[in-house]
């Protein structure tokens, strides 16, 4: 039920290039981080996994063609425009860069080689769920980063752009560098570790604050993390401290984090707790971590919520989908839009990596001594390359991430791919 | 699949109330917008369609049950849990404000009363569900409201946290005054108007622009909208007015709007073209199009995608999900939070709504003369309030935003509910 999740223009444009008699021309389609979001100097690619499912699984239902062939946009389209959508499939090539990959801006992160209406019907889908599960990635990146080293979990199911959404983003915050989620069908289908022990609700549901502990620590053991801001902190830390072992550690909530968890930290310690841990949660974000952590806040550990489940400084980035090149029966055209802020670079593209810069070349092009990133995913609507788990993923965005990008990273146009590019904006 | 779509601590807990043996006791937990965004002085509420349909359809499937057993959390629960969680259904009582309600800082949107369990777990995925989609309606409702009663169009999907949010944001956007939508999923699933003509690739698809004008004026007839900005608006402008009939009219999708849409109104007149209306895309929010429309730009439509879609200058909204009130066999307990900053107020409620003022209540306190807003959906388990289509959910909107809702409005508590709040922070 995935075909008519896209923008009606493409299914309009379907009809338009079928009508046209343009339906076996084949075009390339490049997905490219057009402009970076103003807080971000590089994103970590995620998605591609529901971008290759999407493709792969492309089809018309017959009550979908049905609705279709009722709306006025298609009173004109001709009849073999329906047998054709019933057969549809994707059949074209996705080359793209593998989920985890650092990608800077005005790169390309995904081409497809198709027919124009294949290639077409996709861009909605694929720029959403690309887009999102990168911003989400990249997030994570900089929380970790922030961190030094400290778990950052990822809470933030409950403030995502619907739960499912919550789901994908835990998936793209691990990637990142989370150390889990508490998103529990995360755990279940993506083998992510999952996290989570107590809310206020707990602490309420019990006559006092002592006895909703005590159960907690019964059920979970040396798992326990007591929340400590349901009445007072200080109170809730005194509690805990009575209680003893066994104990991972507790959680701060609300508050002024530096000074509760340095009076909180001098309770448990007091109380011989020296190997019990606090983590803090709530309106956190990459800033706020650093800050305590530059303090000298006595935290372990940082819960996540809003902030990355909805990349809160940057909910959206100028990715784009655009023709790059389209072959007829006359030959291959490269094409490209000139309006102003937004012109496009026209032929398709390889991106090659060096160790300290990149260059944008034309697909055909060799860079000797670099990575070829845009790989093959998807050859004639096939699957060639399998695809990796979230551990491994996280374990390339990792390495990618080891020397921290900065903006400051240069690309070199290639001299094949600029001669093209100012023939085609008529320079 | 959506019981684990929930964070582990919901379930952690679950298995820590059958522990305790608080399973049986009946909880009523509130959903209330906390804080609105800094940008918004109301929301218009929506995603109640979810929440309804997720608690009817609640239940765990053997395998997610065989996955949180391997959980460390779950090392202690007890064997009975299992048992019942694979009975658990939903068999609380729903009260909520209906769709396209509008609702003020502070004020509760919905109530749960259910067993601790039956209450607490759907928590993540209410909040989820019910803020983003409110997010997003209340956007529109904005953005309807400055373009003064011409066309806003959803364009968003693309921009969307997922494809799927894109389809419930289309919705959403419905609910708050768009006329329309690109996403044709929604159109298929809610009967929501779709639109939607072609984009840049359409007109790059052909040899030349002219050709590309002309293809569409064939397919859509006085539906044409033509993309003006690939190449250059006004020679784009020039191309559709040689063309002339049939045309619904042009599309700006960059540039200066105020400027270009001058123009061309201009070029398109000259023509005999007075009924082509002028649309105007990209990168628009509530206050370019108030602004735009001020300078006098002659725009009859206007298409918004990433600011609708991910409301992006309010991705995010302080909406809390808390336990007020639990029935035990000592009897009814009213809670609260006291974290600084963050506390609750006991007791479940009731919204009364006059013309002027609203009245804040517990539950079973009477208000002659006002609305009660919260109403019954589910009692028992069980359906009782059919629930309206996106149409009259629309109507509904309408009718609360016809005399624009502004921050100003009072809200009062009633005594029994200050009496109530009073003694549980021990004032």
């Amino acid at each position: 039920m995935n075909a008519l999740l896209t923008d009606l223009y493409e299914l309009t444009m379907a009809a338009g290039y079928f009508a046209a008699g343009k339906h076996e021309e084949i075009g390339t389609f490049e997905f490219t981080i057009r402009r970076l979001p103003r807080n971000r100097d590089f994103v970590l690619t995620a998605g591609l996994h529901r971008a290759i499912d999407y493709l792969l699984n492309l089809r018309f239902e017959a009550e979908e063609i049905a609705y279709l062939r009722g709306l006025p946009n298609f009173r004109n389209a001709p009849a073999g425009f329906w047998d054709y959508l019933a057969e549809f499939r994707f059949r074209g090539d996705v080359f793209a860069a593998p989920e985890g990959t650092v990608i800077y801006e005005g790169q390309p992160v995904l081409n497809i080689r198709a027919s124009l209406i294949e290639g077409q019907i996709p861009e909605t889908y694929l720029l959403s769920a690309i887009t999102f599960e990168t911003l989400v990635a990249s997030k994570a990146a900089r929380l970790a980063h922030a961190a030094q080293g400290r778990d950052v979990v990822e809470f933030g199911t409950r403030r995502a752009h619907t739960p499912e959404a919550g789901v994908l983003g835990a998936r793209a915050a691990y990637i990142g560098g989370c150390a889990g989620t508490s998103n529990t069908l995360a755990g279940f289908r993506y083998g992510i570790p999952v996290m989570g022990t107590a809310a206020h609700s707990w602490v309420m549901a019990f006559e006092t604050e002592t006895e909703a502990f005590r159960q907690l620590q019964q059920l979970l053991g040396d798992r326990t993390i007591q929340l400590l801001d349901t009445y007072d902190v200080l109170e809730g830390a005194r509690e805990v401290a009575r209680l003893g072992d066994p104990l991972w550690g507790v959680r701060l909530d609300s508050g002024d984090f530096l000074e509760s968890s340095q009076r909180v930290r001098k309770i448990l310690d007091e109380a011989g707790l020296q190997h019990a841990k606090i983590m803090a949660s709530g309106d956190l974000d990459e800033t706020k971590i650093a800050e305590l952590l530059a303090a000298g806040a006595p935290l372990d550990a940082f819960g996540v919520g809003t902030e990355l489940a909805v990349s809160g400084d940057a909910p959206s980035m100028g990715a784009i989908y655009k023709l790059v090149e389209i072959e007829t029966a006359q030959g291959t055209r490269a094409t490209a839009k000139h309006s102003p802020e937004k012109q496009t670079m026209p032929g398709a593209k390889q991106l090659f990596r060096f160790e300290d810069y990149d260059i944008l070349a034309l697909h055909d092009e060799c860079a000797p001594q670099s990575e070829a990133m845009l790989k093959p995913y998807v050859i004639q609507g096939s699957l060639v390359t399998e695809l990796p788990d979230a551990g491994a993923i996280r374990e390339r965005a990792r390495a990618g991430l080891a020397k921290w990008p900065t903006r400051d990273r240069h690309m070199e146009i290639s001299h094949e791919l600029e001669l093209l590019t100012a023939r085609i904006h008529g320079a």
